[in-house]
This record gives C-alpha cells, structure tokens and sequence, in this order.
C-alpha cells in the first residue's frame, strides 16, 4: 500500500509557494486520487483570487511562445504567475518541458512561476474536470494570474477555454484563419484577439478579416464588451504590454458589472454537476441486487424500465453519500 | 397544440398487428415523445416473447439481402416477423424504403411482415436508448422474431449488437475480413457468423480464416456455445434454412441454461440506469436556485465542489418524480 497521503501538509507547503507540493497536488488532480476530495476541501477557502486567462488559437499561431511571453509581461508587474498547459490529446503530462515547452525555461527558474503541462491521464470526466480542479491548485498557491493554454484544437479548446476568466484568441497571418476561426467557433469565445507574428506579411489583412467576421456577429448592446484586435511580435516581446493592458481592461470590465462572478458561477455550476452525476452514477453501480431485481421484473413485463428507472433513483437516497 | 395521442387505443392496435399502429408507437420512441413513458408502461405486459436477432458486419457483405431472405425463410415457417433497419449515421427514418431497403419489398405487403428503418431523431440517448424500445413495440405486436440490422460500422454495431438475443455476423469473400472483423470487436460478439456470397471465389478461405481467428479466442468451458461458421448465397436464398436452424439451436441452448434470461437481464439493467440518469440529469437541471446557491458558495471558496455534489444530490430526493 502507498504511503498515505498527507494532505493538510501539502496544503501547507503549496499555499507557502514549494514548487514540489504545487506539482504533488496537480498530480493528485490528473490521476482522480482518491483523496481529490480531501484535497478540494482544503483547498477551498484559500481559492477565489486568482484571473485565469485562457489562450487558443489553430496550431501554428505561436501559443507557447505568446504565453511565455505573457509570463514575462506579468512578472514584470510583480504577479506570481500560474501557466497551465493542457493537451487533450496527449497521454504525456507530469510537468515535463516536452517540445514546445522548451520556450517556457525562460521561466523555469522563477520561484513565483508555475508551469505545469496536463493531460487526462485517469480522469473520467477528461480535462473538461481536471482543468478547474488544477487551477484550484494554482490559485491556493497564490498565484495572482493563471494562464491556460491549449495544446489542442477544435471542441477541446472550446471547452478548456470555458475554464478561463477572459479567453484570448490567437491568430497569425495568412493560414486561412478566417475560415479555421469560424469553424472552430473561436469567435464566439474570445475576448481579446491577438494577431501574433505581425512583423509577416498579411497580419494587417488578418487584422481586418477579424474586424469584419466580429462585426457580422449579433449586435452588441450599450455598454458590451467589445473585443479588441491587437497585434503582437510573441518571439520579440513586442506588443505584449498592451495585451496585459487589455486584460486588466476585461477584468475590470467583469468585475465592474458582475460579469467576472457570472462567468465563474455558471462554470462551477457546471462542475459541481458533473461531480454529482458521476456519484449517481457510481451510487447506481452500487446497488447491484436492487438494479437486478428491477431488471428481472422488467424483463417480466411486470414493470417498465421508465418506472424502473425512477425506483433505482428513489433507491439512491438511501444509499451512502458519495465517496467523491 | 397537436392532438392528445391516445396511448391506450394505439397499443391495443399495435396488439391487433394494425401496422399503422406499431408504426406510429416507434416513430414516438423515435422522437422521444413525452408518452413514451405511457407508452412503455402499456407495452410493458405484452412483452418478453420475441426473439430478437441482431445482424451485423462489414459494408458490403450483403446485410439487406441477407436480413430480407431470413425473413422469407422465418415466414415459411409460420413466424411473424419484425424487422429494425437501424442506421446510427443517418438522419432519415421513418419507415421509409430507401437504397437498399428496396429488397425488403418483397414483404413489404405481408401483414405479418413489420418493417421499419430507424435513426437517432430526437433521442438524447441517441439508438443505444431507442432501440431497446422499438424492440418492445414490435414485441407487444406478437412478432415472434424481430431481426435487427445495423446499417452503420464500428461502435454503433455493437451497442446495436448487445440489444439482441443473439448476434449474427456477416463475412463476405475477399474484402480483408479479417483484418476489419478484428478491429471492429466483432469476433467478440457473434454468436452465428455467415459467410455471404458464397459462391464467390474466397469464400472458402474466408471461412477458415475465421475458424482460425475464432479458435485464438479465451478457451471455451465445457457447455460453452460454440458458434457456428455457415455458407449462403442470400440472394439466391441459399443456405438459410441452415441459419434459421443454428439460430433455433442457439435460442434453444440459452434458454436451456439460463443464458437467455442472464443477457436480457444485462442489457435491460443498463437500459434501466440510462434512464434514470437521464431523469437525475434532468432534475438537476430543474433546480435551478438551489445550484447556483451552491455555485455561489464554491466560487467565494465557502464550499468544495465535492461537498457541493453531494448537497445537490441530496436535494434531488426532494424533487418531483422524473417525467421520463
């Protein structure tokens, strides 16, 4: 048996900024441990102060080089710094610095940056559960700001974007954006866009193509939040400032009007059902004799499965509460 | 607002073999309509009699003939017949005769003869959930067999597979069977395979690649079914004589040592537990103030997501009976 895991200590340790207990704890979240529900508990009180900023965008446009960059730009502001890189494809994960990865050592010996790359590695509900769980993590550790980035593309950004505060699209020129954007229904969901390697040729076109497909949307009401376009030199730092400047300007926005709460309410409230519905689920599993006795008199037609159904639901009241 | 549909009425028409009726009582299983419920629960008592065939197997290998010829053979001796052309990748339905369907006109004026293409309308459970209950309609229609055939490929066949009594797998020369069979699982769950087409060239050859793939499987226990590998020429009617009587031995063997109940019981259990997931799904939806009460609290970190699953799961006890 593996030694027990103390919880409370690594708490501690994480809330104290030890880069290991940080690490220990997302491990704990990738792999559903089973003490992930001691270690939420925990957790709890100390979560809440984190800006988690999403960043996606088609491969190709300069993702990790614009994070690392972003790290930089907030560093220099005094924020500790959380990067979460998460790849729904990948079976790797375990905080190594695979490939792309290699762009964030700048920062790798910073003691207020945490970077951790992610993968669904024995989670049932995918990443679409261990995100929230790990930025949890992240903001117990005092990190000022959380950024997300997705490795991946298409429904998974959608979904780890979902995770985020303020969600930052990225493009770079050329590549046929326009049409990847709008099939990747990425402009529906960004609230900053970045065109990012704008020293190329066609980053002004890129630029204007946005422009245009983000006024086709459905009209904004007085006081909306209109999305600005900026342009960025990632691998040169330039224009990062301004991107900086555009998020604070969205998060003073969201917390202005409610909307910061909004957003967060509406996506825990998501979680919390997901968690709920996997108890049910396993409750249900658990109880073996009474389903298959209900299957019996179904298969009798003695009963119908929707009036089976409902004893198995009435069944689960009785049952322990769930084991997390 | 449309007509109340008079449950009661359509079933005991169903019960007189009315095809209108069973038509309509599947194209309400198909769009999920809120009778359904009703519509079970009168089903329910005139269940359990059918003998329900799944045929399966690669594109190609002649499912339709096959699934048209078993019908005239099954209709020489004096059964009444129901047929479920179930298609997961197609959005048309509704009894239609489309392509291949065209062969099933040879029994499309039998009134002992009930034929019906499917797909996945409105049902959030998508066939995996309708199937099971158009198989009750057909069953409380007095079909003595009701054949399903899978039109689609890969995972669909299986789930559509494990709604039978017992699953016929269909080969055909040539074609890398082989390869295809073992990538689609599909070695795992025949329980009669068929060679088609067997006056091809190959057909031989086929068949003994099969023998071999079959014979690398787990040992059989003593007793064990050991399924048959037959030959037929469906479009010539050849060789199913042979098949409906391996399939009458089949029946007879589960029904003999309990296999029959034990896989009915299996499939309506998880049939059971997908609606009562459903109806919990749903009922969390409907508690509207008390979730995001709870979201609330986890985001100002006064609650853990966990703890908050558990409060909405035992607040679904409190809730109304689910309306299926």
């Amino acid at each position: 048996m593996p030694r027990r895991t103390d919880v409370p200590t690594l708490v501690a340790q994480a809330r104290d900024g030890q880069p290991r207990a940080v690490a220990r704890l997302i491990s704990l979240v990738e792999d559903a441990s089973p003490v992930l529900r001691e270690v939420m508990a925990a957790l709890a009180p100390h979560t809440g102060h984190a800006y988690v900023v999403g960043l996606t965008g088609p491969p190709g446009v300069g993702k990790s080089t614009s994070t690392s960059a972003l790290v930089g730009a907030f560093r220099a502001r005094g924020k500790r710094v959380g990067v979460l890189a998460v790849d729904p494809s990948s079976p790797f994960s375990g905080g190594a610095l695979l490939g792309d990865r290699i762009r964030m050592q700048d920062h790798a010996t910073d003691p207020e940056v945490f970077i951790r790359s992610m993968a669904s590695r024995g989670h049932l509900g995918g990443l679409a559960w261990a995100t929230p769980q790990a930025l949890r993590v992240l903001d117990a550790a005092g990190c000022d700001v959380i950024l997300v980035e997705t490795v991946g593309v298409g429904q998974s950004e959608i979904e780890v974007a979902s995770a985020a505060d303020t969600t930052v699209v990225l493009m770079a020129p050329g590549m046929g954006d326009g049409i990847q954007a709008a099939k990747a229904g990425i402009l529906e969901i960004g609230d900053v866009y970045v065109v990012n390697k704008a020293d190329r040729d066609g980053a002004q076109t890129t630029a204007r193509e946005l422009n245009h497909m983000l006024s086709l949307g459905p009209a904004r009401e007085a006081g909306a939040w209109r999305p600005p376009i900026l342009k960025t030199v990632a691998s040169r730092g330039e224009g990062l400032d301004e991107v900086v400047e555009a998020l604070e300007k969205h998060h003073a926005w969201m917390s202005g009007n409610g909307t910061l709460r909004t957003r967060r309410q509406r996506r825990v409230r998501a979680e919390i059902e997901a968690i709920a519905l996997a108890a049910v689920r396993a409750r249900m599993g658990g109880l073996s004799a009474a389903g298959d006795a209900l299957a019996d008199r179904v298969v009798d037609g003695t009963l119908d499965p929707y009036a089976a159904a409902d004893e198995l639901v009435a069944g689960l009241g009785a049952g322990q509460p769930s084991a997390g």
